[in-house]
């Protein structure tokens, strides 16, 4: 069982894990185990391994068999849990709730050996219109205000099983770094009538510099104050504050250039450890006018350190506009 | 030469370098060559490969020589810079100015194989005042808004030098992250007039169960809402705005104290990568009565993933309970 705490002083929420603790010996980690296809619980012919499937695709066949090409199963070791109440309450001067929430993954394809941008275009676009579906459906629970999508790819990027999966949490709260990026918005929106992410577009493609690809439907440009080398955002052209509110054409734009994106990472940085978060509005914000929906990729190229944490205040040595460059022209 | 630039939506400032890059390739990263004493520049009787000394603590001699127990010279590869004006300009939509600032790096120790906490308490207590020092100098450049002070130890903290020391960053603008602080600091002041580390003080030493050590001066404990498992912080009970105005009596408390937190954490942990942050009020921030400077000491025994970066919501998989019962019963 997990609690919800809260830090009196910043406001941050953390998952505490309140039953088995890791004793300290517990913290050595392995590398994963890549290619030990037998034992993976993700791959096709293991669905007794996970969780009943929440969501599956499949051309033909039965829930739960093997006959599927994506696959949504609760995880196995949830963060949170979906049952109970939120038992809200405070400790002295602290503030808990229970652990209440969603927690999925997301199994992109039955294959163990596969990358994410190495399944045809089609498949990725399955992906996205499975974290469509997932959030829709999570909306309906009133106990939660916001979900998290983001994927983890190579061990030093946190990912702990080789075979391709993201995750999706549900959070009975609207996590800080997402509620600075409503309140950002908003106040930008206050102050000029427009929403911010909306002027970053015209800027980037008036300035070009930084543009990775442009389509008629969507920008992938390394942002002007990246924290990391080789950050890329992709952003809709057209404003949309949800991610649920994309449309099949929308989905299969992002997914080309989505996929065409993590490629070129993928060689230019020669396999680079990774992870990718999407950006979108909370539940309840009604935040149709100022916020932006958006990805942002991380690749994990440098150690975050003392500095960075304490003052979060990041580091990086490469300008935007020489990773921008270096990535557009790679021949494809 | 590098340059602040800031983020338009959250308002968070990176430090990006212009000049010599980064290309892809330059990002495989060698762990670090311990115990090749013989190239270090940290170690004494190599002073002419650092940048002249700025502090430095020695029973006798001159300046530059070898004989001292602890000096203060500029980094070699700055992240900021001391020379130049601050060039704050627009770009766009967009706010940058010039990498000015200051970067010093603190040798502990000449010795090159010796662990902060392993230095006899007198040389510990050296180093904190050493940071004390270094602030109130750097107070006087009108430029400078804050300083943060750090130590990364250990490969996967984020350290690129084995010799023991620790870094001084003065910076022109006050980072996101010790803004979230004072501002939370004041709500809570505003709401209560009271001061909320004071508060948390009061509850720690009434509940006890997160307690590694009391002393006169000083309570080390395990934060109610850690992000990381065995996070420390170390905080003074008389209410202190600011880190430089510790007196002599206080550095000594503050060195027995930390100096043996750390050694209970390398004992616990089996010698861990940690960063530890001295958290102090801004320069200019008329902070007194509800700001209140704390050490907090991180090890790194999680890797911080996708979910971490996109949400600022941290799952810990140790109650801090736990963690301070482990360290608190550890014998001496």
């Amino acid at each position: 069982m997990t609690e919800l705490r809260k830090d009196p002083i910043t406001g941050r929420w953390v998952i505490i894990s309140t039953a088995r603790t890791k004793r300290p010996h517990g913290f050595v980690q392995e590398p994963m185990n890549r290619g030990d296809g037998m034992e993976c619980p993700l791959c096709a012919g293991s669905e007794s391994l996970t969780s009943p499937e929440i969501l599956a695709y499949r051309d033909s066949g039965f829930s739960n068999d093997s006959n599927w090409t994506l696959r949504v199963v609760s995880n196995k070791f949830p963060a949170l849990r979906i049952e109970g109440e939120l038992g809200k309450a405070a400790d002295g001067i602290y503030d808990r709730m229970n652990g209440i929430g969603a927690h999925e993954v997301v199994i992109e394809t039955p294959d163990h050996d596969i990358d994410l941008f190495d399944l045809p275009e089609r498949r990725f676009q399955d992906v996205l219109w499975a974290f469509k579906e997932r959030i829709l459906d999570l909306k309906n629970d009133r106990r939660f205000k916001s979900v998290i999508i983001f994927k983890n790819q190579g061990f030093a990027a946190g990912a702990t099983l080789a075979h391709s999966h993201s995750q999706l949490i549900a959070l009975p709260i609207v996590p800080k770094r997402v509620m600075e990026e409503v309140t950002g918005s908003k106040e930008y929106y206050r102050f000029r009538d427009r929403c911010v992410l909306c002027d970053i577009l015209m800027q980037e493609m008036e300035q070009k510099s930084r543009i990775v690809e442009e389509t008629a439907e969507f920008l992938a440009f390394a942002p002007y104050a990246p924290r990391f080398p080789f950050e890329i955002w992709i952003v809709p052209k057209r404003h949309q504050c949800a991610y649920e509110m994309i449309n099949e054409n929308q989905a299969r734009a992002l997914a080309a250039i989505f996929r065409r994106t993590l490629r070129r990472l993928n060689i230019a940085l020669e396999n680079p450890p990774f992870s990718f978060i999407i950006h979108s509005a909370p539940f309840e914000e009604r935040a149709d006018d100022y916020y932006h929906w958006h990805v942002e990729i991380m690749p994990k190229m440098t150690r975050v350190a003392g500095f960075e944490w304490g003052s979060g205040f990041y580091i990086n040595p490469t300008p935007p506009e020489e990773s921008a460059k270096f990535l557009r022209e790679l021949p494809e």
